[in-house]
């Protein structure tokens, strides 16, 4: 009896946008493994599945009993929303491998990729992610804030277009403002900032406004917030949000500068 | 009669990383727009589908090609390959809106999102962008190679994780050495790097180095490269590729340099 290990991201909000190969990977799995919000998205398996829901805190522990049913033979998947390599349950695995048990490097282990946050947040307002960009994680639980305030700024020197994942939660409601305080003193006033709670759901709501104007508060833990490059554009509609969009050229950035 | 404009990603490879969502929209168009190698990815539809297939380049003419048919009624879809929003159509079709007719702003335009190269290319590899990371396009077809050094200087000064898209192509094959050469005067010789061949095919091939015997030529038009942050590991395994992953913690991290 050999059991296996499969790392599954569910993609962003609704059913229709997890991939086939994950929805296959789920359906076979004897044993699910993951936060209970992301389990309670799971349609039910054609068989009996033992699930196994956790809070969202304790990433390793998590990992460990995972490896643990695998190398008991079981089928397990452990679930992610988004993509589960984007701060999410892939690393944890590794690194529960690479601390834990010998037999469980020889484990047949597999990660299936999803859509992760900030690429249906973009597909909500346009296309923010045009042009080069960077993805930070303003959770300070795993590294510290010193980490975080030297990646904000290396991406505002490099001009990336900033994705910024877990901008707040109730443990956490300060992460936000200060990180805006310090993109301030790099990047121009006018810069655009889109708010984008929920992502790829039924409940999407987007919020555009400059990084002068943005208040932090707007943000909630469904909420991802993208920061602009200096091309980074709005592009006005009657009625409705705006679209987003970062041109891939130089050229008509510059003109749109000027 | 009114038309409507898509803007899809197909994901990685194989059909099955097609979230079921776009596979709808496909199926429903009326006119499809696209790269030709995309366009022969699309499965037939439902019903007679007129296949605009073109070559890579010109993509801002493509845009306004699929507004034009759009505006005259036409049920349009863009395929972008990975994910349409990143170094893909959608930013090239809001520019041609922003720069088109005025009726193309009224247009029902909607993106849907896609797992992009990158995530794919990690999960072939395990979870190397499990901290944050950035995405740089090495192409200097749409911007200077002044833009993307300073880029690449930030991404390392800031320890991120670099996903290098577009590393090669025929008419460019000098960029990739270039970037590897700046890349050595601030990250460590035995940085992390790893090319990933046609992540999410069947085709799919992983070499893992170090940024001291990095060698540009293993990468071509279809490659991803990723390079590690000081914190990536290697996780050797017996007869097969290691895995790579990055942990999230920075007190492992730390543990594992000392």
């Amino acid at each position: 009896m050999s059991g296996s290990l499969t790392i599954v991201g569910l993609g962003p909000g609704d059913v229709d946008r997890t991939t086939p190969i994950v929805a296959q990977v789920l359906r076979e799995a004897t044993d699910l493994v993951g936060y209970a919000t992301y389990l309670n998205r799971v349609p039910l398996g054609e068989h009996d599945q033992h699930r196994h829901a956790s809070d969202n805190r304790f990433e390793l522990d998590r990992a460990r009993h995972a490896l643990q049913l695998a190398s008991e033979g079981r089928n397990v998947v452990v679930v992610s929303g988004g993509d589960p390599g984007v701060f999410a349950m892939a690393a944890a695995v590794f690194e529960a491998v690479a601390t834990g048990e010998p037999r469980w490097r020889t484990l047949p282990i597999r990660v299936e990729p999803g859509v992760t946050a900030m690429l249906a947040a973009a597909a909500e307002v346009g296309a923010p992610l045009g042009g080069d960009f960077c993805a930070i994680s303003l959770s300070d639980n795993l590294k510290s804030w010193t980490t975080i305030t030297r990646r904000l700024e290396a991406a505002a020197r490099g001009d990336f277009v900033i994705a910024l994942y877990n901008p707040a939660s109730k443990s956490r409601p300060h992460q936000l403002g200060e990180a805006f305080a310090l993109l301030r003193q790099w990047k121009a006033p006018g810069t655009v900032v889109v708010f984008v709670h929920a992502a790829g759901s039924k409940d999407a709501a987007v919020h555009v406004t400059t990084l002068e104007d943005a208040d932090s508060h707007v943000a909630d833990m469904r909420t991802l917030v993208l920061v602009g490059a200096a091309s980074t554009r709005v592009l006005s509609r009657e009625g409705t949000t705006p679209w987003v969009y970062t041109p891939r050229s130089e050229e008509v950035a510059g003109c749109a500068r000027s």
